[in-house]
C-alpha cells in the first residue's frame, strides 16, 4: 500500500485574498516579520496499487483532475510505501 | 530572510467530510483504489528574521495561536533560508 502527500499551491501570478487575509490577522497578533503569506491544501491519501508506478498515475491522474484547478494552481506529491 | 512552509492536519481521531466527499469525487472518477482521503492545509510565509531561532519562534507561535485549531488540528513546518 501507497500513501501520498499532496501539496496544491496557487500559482504565484494569482492573487490569494486567504493568504492576505491570514498576514493581516498575523500583523494584528503583532508578528510584523511575517509577510508573503499564501494559502494552500494539503491532501493525503492512500493507494492500495500493486507498485509505485501505478501509485504515481493514480496521484498524478486524481491531481490533475480532481485536486487541483489547472488554470490556477500547480500541485506536487511525494510517495511512500506503508505495509 | 526565511522561508516558512506549514502543514496544518486534522486530528487522526477527527472526522474530516471533506476528505469523505473528495474520496467519494475520486471513486466517481473511476479510482477505486484510492482510500483515506484526509484534507489539511498547506500554509507558507517569509519571515523577515534575524536568525533562524526567531523565525522558528515565529512560525510556530502564529501556527499555535492562529493557523491550527489546537482542540482538532496538528501541524508541522520546514524553514529555509532565502537570500
Amino acid at each position: 500500500m501507497y500513501h501520498s502527500k499532496i501539496l496544491v499551491t496557487l500559482r504565484q501570478s494569482i492573487l490569494d485574498p486567504q493568504g492576505k487575509a491570514v498576514e493581516h490577522g498575523v500583523h494584528s497578533l503583532g508578528y510584523g516579520l511575517v509577510r508573503n503569506v499564501r494559502i494552500g491544501k494539503f491532501v493525503e491519501l492512500d493507494v492500495d496499487a500493486r507498485s509505485r508506478e501505478e501509485a504515481e498515475t493514480v496521484t498524478k491522474e486524481v491531481s490533475q483532475k480532481l485536486l487541483a484547478n489547472p488554470v490556477m494552481e500547480d500541485f506536487s506529491f511525494t510517495i511512500e510505501e506503508r505495509s
